[in-house]
Parts: structure tokens; C-alpha cells; sequence
């Protein structure tokens, strides 16, 4: 390796002490402006960078902030066979470089390994996406260390929350479809698991159903998982056992994805005989033809507020647990029709 | 923070010296089966967990893959807009994990910066996905550390590489539309840049048509970027311009979706009217109606390649200049006919 410029360099080339150097390009506070200057004009002149790994031990402070995004859906090995995840982390990884942080994903299959790699990598924060046990969160809490969570209600430890308010996505989508004269809809979603997402989704469909006085029927539920392939048969399901189905609301639009190749294959007309509601907006609901109509998250904004609070925690700028709701929208394109 | 175990707990526990006990977690020659033995079940008896920030500095070893995907489209800010991305990103962290390895994504804008990340991180290794100017390459080697390059054909320094051979692909994907009697076949591509692999798509297409007797057209090809909108806008073109066309070849499955919607929204059919041939098969492709044939390369396979290649080397396992080349296959779907 060409040779390394190192804080020596600069402490030699400045006259002033390694202490001193270090103490200028930690921001510390007291510096006098000549000094800083000095200092900062040796760095730009050498092209002296910072060793994290060095830095780290001293300052306690490594500028890597950890997301943990899980592997719940079983069979998937890879972290971003859902675009959501991809878009998510994507948001995250462009907030963390603007403000000089970096960030180390983890697809951990187990709690236990991302509490290991917080201690491991010295994190400075964690985002922690999804719904994980009760003793995960109380071993978070032990690790000491600002926390935000994505889109979860399990959350004992009154860790800062980023969500959206997936009751009442789940309530506007049915509504949506009642409204148009729907009564007959298919809930097609991921897992049921009490105080997740999906269980949420599913409350605000019931809740929506009842209000119409439309009877709910357990029968039109296919929980399945969030993939395409779930979509694909639980949308096969749907339409083998129940013919009078005339809508379908997908708690994702990777899900609905699946349902439409499912109806498309069979003959039938998107949204002629069967119309198609989906959930989260992700790039594909455009792509698709015809295009699907859904429920917006503002999946980039997300990321974006998940980053400013763990960076404001970090900073001790927050005495208290945050708590950020996103507003949810119904985005009206080609896959649902008035009967 | 709960008490954090470190190593001189274990070195107290088990009555040996720090030096001793960072002997064997070093995995040292020479050291007696007992001692081994001795210090591991006090490392699990205690919980010990090694902290990377403090042992890089001692074995100059990070434990970290640095992977550096460019922002090469204009106008795109995030990593993941092209789902290649996220699959090759899965694919390399899930084999980084599997290792004991973490990995730091970074998608630069700059050059320069991620030489920065790689110096401030002490990076074990990086894998370089795209091509980038012959500077970066020559500062790359200065940094004197493993690296392997993925998708490019600008290699001056002799990296190691990971590819598919994409003249061939471009060959096979114009030779299949040939067979089937296609003649007018649209371009419809990412930017065409020197030593690129859209320069190399487009050279297999010529090839292709000389060695079929078809006159090569200019008017035929639409360059734009590597996305959906591209996609989009250049299919219209197509369309508007030449009424010839029968079949367009798109030389990425995520530019073949927008050809794809531009085609139905304007009532015609796929594949009766126009065929669409994609590249790269990303999961969506199966997941359009129709669903899209394409140039399959194995993506997953790929970023398995790169991080076995990168552990080889930074295990002192490799003396040459690796050059592994996967291959390609037509995989059939529903998007082309005969005519």
C-alpha cells in the first residue's frame, strides 16, 4: 500500500500536537478558529482521512449504523426478494452517506447474530424492521443504544417508531371497494401473527366489512405469505372455492402481483371480472399492465425519518421515544372497477 | 450498557495472558489443544463476543466486504432502482454472512469517495459491480487490497473479474428473434459507452444480423438509460417511427417492462403484434403478463462467485488474476412468437 497519511502527518506538518489535531477533527468545542483552520487546511493539503477503525476505539463512535431486516418469510434466503425491503434499505443507505455514516445490512436469521454484530461492529444505532420476540427487544434495550423500529406494535422497550397506521390502510382499501360496489372481497395477505402488520391489515378489513353490513365471511381469508408465489395460490384458491368473488385486496403488491398473473392466466379480465387492490406502492404496481391500484406508504420517507431519528438520538438531541406515523393514500390506477 | 464481556475476562477466568488467549481467538499455529480447548469454553461459558473494531486494529484484519454499486443513471438516487442490484446485493451479502463476513454497500456518486470508505473501514476486500474511468482503477490498485470487479470489461489492472459474455448474449438474444423470423428488430438498450456492456449487447446484435444477411439499421436502435421510464419513452419511438417493427430486443429485463407497457397501452398485443426479448431475468420477468422470455444470466450465482473469489484472496489462497465467465441461456417464456 502506498504509504498511509496518518494523524502524525498532520500533528508534524501543523507543528501542533497529535492531542491537539485529534481534538479539532473530533469537533470538539473550546478550539480557537486559527487552530481549526490550521488543522483542517493540513488535512485537505494531504488528503489525510480518518480511520474509522482507529477513530471508533477512541471516540466511541464508529459512524455505522446497523439495520436488521429479518428473514420472516420462510424459504426466502435473500434479503430482498420483497422490492419493499430494497426501496426501504435503499432510503437508507442514501440518508446514512449524505450525513457521513455508513451502514451494515444484516438478513439475520436468528435474534441472537444482529445483537452480536451490534457489539461486534460498534454500532453507533440500529433500525430494526419487522416484528421480532419480547426477549429480542429486552436484550435491545440492554445493548444501550438509539434504536428506531420499522414497522412493528410489538414494542415493550418504548424504542422511537417509524409506521403507518396499517388498521386503517386496511380499513381505506376495503372501503375503497366497497364504495364501488364490492361485497364479495378476498382478504389475500402474509402470515396472521398477533400485533403484526398483516393482522392490522386484516383488522381494518373486518372493521370495514361490518360498518357496510356485509357479513364476514372466514372463507374469503387466504393468509399465505408475502411473496408472489403465495399470491399466485392463494389467488388460485380464491377463485376455485368461490366463484362470487369480485374483488381481491392484497395486503402487498408483490402478493397482488401473484393474484393477477393467477386471474390473467385463467381468461379472466383485470378489472372486468376480477378487480385488484394492493398495498404499499412499490415501483412494480406502475410497471404492471394493467397497473395496480393501492394503498401508498411513502416507503423513501420511511427510511428518511428512520435515519433523522436515530441520527438526533446518537447526537442526544431526543429525550423521548418518537412515535411517526406516515399518512397512507389509495392510488387509483387501472386494476379495480365500479360494478 | 450491561457489563461487556472482553477478553480480559477470559483471560482472568482461565488464569492465561491476554497475549495467550488472543492466540488462540486468532486462530494461531502452535498453540496445544488443551489451551484451545481451555480458552473456547470460557469464551462460550461467559458469552464473549469479539469486538471487530478493536481486534482490526491488533490483526489488521475488518471482517468487512466492501461493495461499491454506482449510481451509473442519471436521475437515480437509490441503489436498488434496478432490481439486479438488490438480487446481486442479496446474493453477495447472504455468502458474506454465511462467512462470518459483514458487509458495507455504498453507492457512490464519486468515484473517489468509496476509495475513502475502503480506507476509513479498512476494508478486507471490495467487490466493484460496473466500469468506472481508468483513474479508478490505478487508485484501486494503489489501495493494495483484494479486489474483484463484476460486469466490466475495463480491467487494465488486472483484477479479478466476474462476468457473462455479453456480445454472446446480445448474439443469442437477435440470433433467437432471427430464427423466428423476425427481421425489424428494435435496439432498445441502456447508454452506449465504450468497453460497456451495452456497447457489447449491441456489437452481438450486429453480429447477428450480418451473419443472417439482415441489413443492420440505424434507425432500429433506441439507447437511453437502464430503467422502466427508458423503457417506456424508447418503445415509443419505436413505435412511432417504424411500422416495421416486429420484435425488440431489450438488453434488460427492467427496460423490456416499460417497452412491455408502452406496447399494450397502445392496444397492441404481446406477443401476436410485437415480441419482447428481455435480459438478465430478474424474478419480474416470470411475474408480467405475458411473461417476458429473456437472456438469463445467474445473478444469485454471480455475487457467490465474487465473495468466494475475495475470501480465496484475502486468505492468501490465490496467486493469479481470476477471470471466471458464467454462462447465458435463452430462458422461454410467453413474450415471442414465430412469425
Amino acid at each position: 500500500m502506498s504509504k498511509r497519511i496518518t494523524i502524525k502527518d498532520v500533528a508534524e506538518d501543523t507543528g501542533l500536537s497529535i492531542a491537539a489535531v485529534s481534538y479539532v477533527l473530533n469537533d470538539k468545542e473550546g478550539v480557537r478558529p486559527e487552530t481549526r483552520e490550521l488543522v483542517l487546511s493540513a488535512v485537505e493539503r494531504l488528503g489525510y482521512v480518518p480511520n474509522y477503525t482507529a477513530r471508533g476505539l477512541a471516540s466511541h463512535k464508529s459512524r455505522l449504523i446497523g439495520v436488521c431486516s429479518p428473514q420472516t418469510e420462510p424459504g426466502s434466503k435473500l434479503m430482498f426478494d420483497n422490492p419493499f425491503y430494497s426501496k426501504l434499505f435503499s432510503s437508507i443507505e442514501y440518508e446514512c452517506r449524505q450525513e457521513g455514516y455508513h451502514v451494515i445490512v444484516s438478513g439475520t436469521d436468528a435474534d441472537e447474530s444482529f445483537l452480536k454484530l451490534a457489539q461486534q461492529r460498534s454500532l453507533d444505532g440500529m433500525i430494526i424492521v419487522g416484528s421480532y420476540s419480547k426477549e429480542f427487544y429486552s436484550d435491545l434495550k440492554k445493548a444501550n443504544m438509539p434504536v428506531v423500529l420499522v414497522d412493528t406494535y410489538q414494542n415493550p422497550e418504548r424504542f422511537h417508531e417509524v409506521k403507518v397506521d396499517d388498521r386503517r390502510g386496511g380499513h381505506m382499501a376495503t372501503k375503497y371497494l366497497i364504495d364501488r360496489g364490492h361485497r364479495d372481497i378476498a382478504f389475500i395477505s402474509g402470515a396472521l401473527r398477533e400485533q403484526g402488520v398483516t393482522q392490522l391489515r386484516f383488522d381494518g378489513y373486518r372493521q370495514a366489512l361490518e360498518e357496510s353490513g356485509i357479513a364476514y365471511q372466514k372463507r374469503l381469508v387466504f393468509p399465505g405469505v408475502v411473496s408472489f408465489e403465495s399470491g399466485l395460490d392463494c389467488a388460485a384458491k380464491a377463485l376455485d372455492q368461490s366463484s362470487e368473488i369480485t374483488a381481491m385486496f392484497c395486503t402487498a403488491d408483490i402478493i397482488a402481483m401473484g393474484a393477477m398473473k393467477q386471474v390473467l392466466q385463467r381468461g379472466l379480465k383485470i378489472p372486468q371480472d376480477i378487480s385488484i387492490m394492493g398495498f404499499d406502492n412499490l415501483n412494480l404496481a406502475e410497471y404492471t399492465s394493467p397497473s395496480i391500484t393501492t394503498v401508498a406508504q411513502d416507503i423513501e420517507m420511511k427510511g428518511k425519518l428512520a435515519v433523522e431519528i436515530i441520527l438526533e438520538d446518537i447526537d442526544n438531541r431526543i429525550s423521548e421515544p418518537r412515535c411517526i406515523e406516515l399518512p397512507l393514500k389509495i392510488i387509483e390506477r387501472e386494476s379495480i372497477r365500479r360494478l
